[in-house]
């Protein structure tokens, strides 16, 4: 790919734009915000003069809802052989390039999975696709070449392609982000006029709950007008087992014992159906077999002591797979769990524990008998 | 303190005891289930011995249902002067103290704000209170001997007392803790006959609101048996703000624009409503006004990468308040994202930049500017 043109120079686009530049391509910038389109070129991203001859491929990195009208724009003035978006939801989309008159065998759909609650040109980096998913939707009508440049953006951009329908791929964000969000900010709302006694009692549980309820209310509304559908869906699913829980819980005090054991076994079954949806997400298609075990180590809290200590995990040759910090106003010093292959712990727990470090599970069985 | 009693040695019981112990206190275990006990003694944790006459301190850390019975039984046996418990609800097992004749006078309630998903005494630490708070539930009856002793209990164990009303405190862990474990269950649950491809797509955002799903079912069935009615009032706001969603969401495709533009109007509300909740979450009364920053860092997946960057960052001097890491089989290389002190970011990008490091946001006006 020689030349590509970016339309809508926000995080995605920009991001995009800068990975492209890197890997040689001229990019065209363009943005409805121009001094959204001049920070994207002065960060690198490409240029805002117009392509003089029609480019190989078109990024739109606009709002859902726009993606119809700007794409027979484009086309109208022959901005590029081929097309794509970027847009976190396919399906209406694509019913909109038809009924605003854009051809849809010069496009294809496309999703990376990428980005998160930082929004806008700056906070864009040529890494941000690096090893992720890019979800590409061919309709019908789309032409081999089409489907061939988005392979190669994807490529270029270092991600993951993956072909899927539009429905299923609204279904399966619907399912994976976009309603666990408004769970989220369900939860968090909750929390707006709740007593302080309350708050103070919040755990590191709740706070993993309710991190992604940070997000930016603007861009939510934007993926929720255009997803509705689904995600109304799963929110009814969530419903159901809701109203079950509430109904087992209320039961549990009830004077017939067969009302309450039913009770119990319902609630049972919800939290074993939970332990296996989440085992379902750990345990990833494609990932590797092998079990993970955290070992936490304590860490005094001052400037160089995780570096010491990683100094230290680096001498024992073991690769740590995450690290997870406990580290709060109240507490004075901090926990430091470093998630190890089960086979790796004995061993990092004797070499750390001979070196000094404080190792709050160095006795247990699941450490020493993984 | 020169003695105290342990009922119960799982991993609040030893813990509790394994801190006692290290500070001079002669602790008498025990255990319905006698390896537990064995294995708490093994530990250091005290000894399997019964005391010849009264300790001044009895810890029950025995599940909900039981503690009015244990109560009475060994107060019967003039086990202590005085009895606490650690179980994380309070105002149930208030009650059955009195329908089992146990003496409410010598008794006070208390939950300590610590424990994860492990369980057993092997999993057991003494330092798994330190800085943790402390919920102490004194009743009407409760002896000032047995507050003070009890606050001496927490001190020992470096935790931070923190009274409050029975029914208060279920309510607040309900809230924060008990209701959002069933709701992470709920939404864990649907995963679990998910398509492959829907699981594919999961993101970071997926995996830390389900995180909580992981947990024991037998040890969530007897919180939510013991708080079974707040849990069920909490849940009940849940699904009033849920249905209203969906009703919100349905509405966005009607052809009645006032229907549409009021139904957008309820979502934006809502996701304020989870935007102000979240923030009151992250600044808890008494946290440090200091705004904080994540600084991306990428790394390399090889052994030795997470130290050289850690010696690097304590070479900068900055201390670093958090640590996240993404990696996961998809991605070839690991982002590494460093929580600093909204006024330290500037300078540590610079010197980990000048040192070689690739920071996907060094040229980010958040930042730079902050």
């Amino acid at each position: 790919m020689r030349t590509a043109a970016v339309i809508g120079t926000g995080l995605i686009g920009t991001s995009v734009a800068l990975a492209l530049t890197r890997r040689g391509v001229t990019v065209y910038l363009d943005d409805a915000d121009t001094t959204a389109a001049a920070t994207a070129e002065a960060m690198g991203a490409g240029s805002m003069a117009a392509p003089e001859s029609p480019v190989e491929l078109a990024v739109l990195a606009v709002p859902p809802a726009h993606i119809g009208s700007v794409l027979a724009r484009v086309q109208g003035r022959g901005l590029a052989h081929a097309y794509t978006d970027v847009a976190s939801v396919k399906a209406r989309p694509h019913h909109e390039i038809q009924s605003a008159g854009a051809d849809p065998a010069g496009y294809i759909g496309g999703h990376p999975l990428a980005g998160g609650e930082r929004s806008g040109p700056l906070a864009a980096s040529a890494d941000l696709f690096e090893g992720r998913l890019w979800v590409l939707t061919p309709s019908a009508h789309t032409e081999r070449l089409v489907l061939n440049r988005a392979l190669e953006l994807v490529s270029l951009c270092s991600g993951v392609p993956v072909i899927m329908d539009t429905v299923a791929h609204d279904r399966a964000v619907a399912l994976t982000s976009h309603a666990p969000h408004l769970i989220a900010t369900i939860m968090a709302a909750r929390l707006e006029n709740a007593a302080d006694e309350s708050v103070r009692v919040s755990g590191q549980g709740l706070r993993d709950v309710i991190r992604i309820a940070a997000g930016d209310p603007s861009l939510w509304r934007d993926i929720l007008d255009a997803n509705a559908d689904a995600v109304a869906d799963v929110l009814d699913t969530y419903a159901a087992d809701l109203g079950g829980a509430v109904t087992a819980l209320r039961a549990l005090g009830s004077a017939d014992e067969t009302r309450r054991k039913q009770a119990g076994a319902d609630l049972d079954d919800l939290l074993r159906r939970g332990n296996r949806g989440h085992a379902r997400l750990v345990r990833k298609p494609g990932a590797a077999a092998a079990g993970f075990l955290p070992v936490p180590v304590m860490i005094p809290d001052q400037p160089g002591a995780l570096a010491e200590l990683f100094t230290a995990v680096g001498e024992t040759g073991v690769n740590i797979e995450d690290v997870r910090i406990e580290h709060s106003p109240d507490r004075p010093r901090g926990l430091v769990e470093l998630l190890v292959e089960k086979a790796s712990a004995p061993q990092l727990c004797r070499l750390l524990d001979a070196a000094g470090w404080t190792l709050p599970d160095k006795n247990s069985a699941a450490v020493n008998y993984p």
